[in-house]
């Protein structure tokens, strides 16, 4: 279902960038796979296999014999063809017959998840192409799977907004469990027993999913939970996200554990908070096709710097798909390691993360995570924003 | 501390092949992964890495500067260098400086554990190393990453030996499990319970691990394990194994279910299973050093044609290590599938199956898998090899 999605959208994709013919060639993948294959094929493939979709939009899977079966499962390939010794004759015979002019490959030098080919299996690949005289044609299929991954469909919408409703539903049950001496590792205890309960995944490492910082301390320092306990006027955050149907989601939740007497959050806590609350909300206002992930992030950075807090050590959002951070473009500042990716324009079908943060001296870290997707006039939540803290005790 | 083990190793096959330097170059290995990395690094590197091994002994690791702890932590790297904006720099000094003849990567045609760099990475590096006149120094490190999985070394035999004990334990408890009755996939959720419950892992898909076969029909025709039930006089087998830090291992067992009144296995089924058990022993008396496998292959599969049943169709035994199909060397016949690996020679090290099978025409399928070590006179027995029927009911 999914994979016939992306397997017709590649074909637009092969129009859209005036590309012949794309061929993702694998081989054991359980022990080299490639990125792509997710996207457009089986989990796993064994042999030799090359899956070539033509601009035309001609689909042809060649493969192991013993691979054909899970191939056509897919559902989204019109010929699958399974061969025993060898692919070269299957494979050659095949592009002499579309004689396409440029052949796309999985590799890149600028981006990890369009870089799929190993260097042995290329050469591979050159070899057969050199015998019928169409090594020259090879070029990197960049482009495309680029837009594959970060041009989300509706079934992959599905999945992350599923994904974001368990980790929502997730927090609500945390916030009950949160009290005075808790300490972070029970915390993110809580909430693993509580995602394995649902029957579902973790969208990363288990080791800090959730991070979780409690208080003004070291929230900077460590990375995992620690045995850092609640304590009262503490402010406390989490970053957190779930895996469902292969997709993730990414968010954030700030919480405020009350002392005794008090009935809301003292003014500087509450400052705080605001400033992000608002800083998410001109985010958001913000978001749109056609503009760049460098003007996104300093929209918030200048409302935070504004406000008379520090500006937040990292980029404003990335991108989310079957990993919590997927796709190039980003909304992010100009500096050196974000290489290019801060000037890549917003398309319809991306989305992005939004996480601003600051520091409220003495009581810890103020940070929100929402989830939004590009529409053609604007962006629309995927995640339900906060707007309050989240009140303890 | 098998890091170490390895690394240390690898200077020395440096030395054996000749080979003055050995780079394996990597990035966001989450996402693209060598399989060599496992051996000589931390478990993940984001940024743009180096390993480097010399043939001189030294090492140095150069890796983005929050991936140095990581590095650091493995104990097996003289010099770990971090970088901040680029490996361009701190890679080609560290180059010009040692002057290598030959810096062997991580590409092969003919081997995919040994092709883990990505055509992006072979293109960045070739690059880097153009700029200082070495690109032409480039060779594939096949040699050194093929003996370097093949020869095992005490640390990797260590957890090849537990894994075969947690098996050999789960087979003897399932023993009391099977009953007239009980279904294939029953008998393979209790073991991959057991398997649960002792906190390891599985050595393959949990879809067929374990394989179960019971009886005549079909034997041939599945592979996970279906709804057929257990019947008296069934020939059952199992193929099985686990995963123990990092390195798994992979057996079969023969079983009989006892119709009423027998106390033990007719004789057709005793004579299959002692036939499989004959060859098992022939087999292990004829591995040593410099035999080629196809040699080995050919001991078995010729004492159970001449015993008057079918050869069996698959290779007598293949190598274990951190996959239950690993390395290259081979006990198989000279098919052209095969290719080049059973003329491969045994060296100490290497870790083998032996599994030769045959049928029993109306009873089942009798096949034993050990597992054994090649030694520098011979070979020992990792697995305590089967020699009685196991008994049901």
């Amino acid at each position: 279902m999914l994979v016939t999605e992306k397997v017709n959208q590649a074909k637009a994709l092969l129009r859209e960038f005036d590309i012949d013919c794309w061929i993702t060639f694998v081989r054991e993948t359980e022990i080299n796979g490639d990125p792509t294959l997710a996207y457009i094929g089986p989990a796993q493939l064994t042999w030799h296999s090359a899956l070539i979709i033509g601009k035309s939009g001609r689909t042809r899977a060649i493969v192991g014999r013993f691979d054909v079966k899970s191939v056509e499962d897919c559902g989204a390939w019109d010929e699958v063809v399974g061969y025993v010794t060898s692919i070269r004759e299957p494979l050659t015979e095949y592009l002499r017959e579309l004689d396409p002019r440029t052949i796309a490959v999985n590799y890149s030098e600028g981006s990890e998840i369009c870089d799929g080919i190993t260097h042995g299996m290329f050469l591979t690949l050159r070899r057969y192409l050199a015998e019928i005289g169409m090594a020259e044609r090879i070029v990197s299929a960049e482009p495309v799977i680029s837009a594959l991954r970060e041009r989300k469909t509706a079934g992959e919408v599905a999945s992350m907004r599923e994904a974001i409703r368990h980790t929502q539903e997730i927090f609500a049950l945390v916030a009950g469990f949160i009290r005075l001496g808790r300490t972070e590792k029970e915390i993110a205890a809580f909430m693993q027993a509580e995602v394995k309960r649902r029957g579902i995944g973790l969208a990363w490492e288990p080791t800090h999913c959730p991070s979780v910082f409690t208080g003004p301390s070291g929230a900077e320092a460590h990375y995992g939970p620690t045995d850092t306990a609640v304590a009262l006027g503490h402010v406390l955050n989490m970053d957190f996200g779930v895996k469902v149907g292969g997709y993730v989601s990414d968010m954030q939740r700030t919480f405020y554990v009350l002392e005794s007497g008090e009935t809301a959050a003292p003014p500087d806590v509450q400052r705080g908070f605001d400033t992000v609350v608002a800083a998410v909300e001109q985010t958001k206002r913000a978001m749109r096709p056609g503009v760049e992930g460098r003007e996104v992030d300093a929209v918030a950075r200048r409302l935070i710097v504004e406000a008379g807090y520090d500006e937040y050590p990292h980029a404003l959002g990335h991108q989310v798909g079957r990993f919590a951070h997927d796709g190039t473009a980003l909304l992010g500042p100009t500096w050196e390691k974000y290489a290019g990716k801060p000037f890549k324009k917003l398309e319809p079908g991306m989305v992005f993360t939004i996480e601003p943060r600051l520091t409220v001296p003495g009581r810890g870290v103020c940070t929100i995570e929402e989830m939004v997707l590009v529409t053609n006039e604007g962006c629309e939540w995927l995640s339900t924003p906060q707007k309050e803290l989240l009140l303890i005790g």
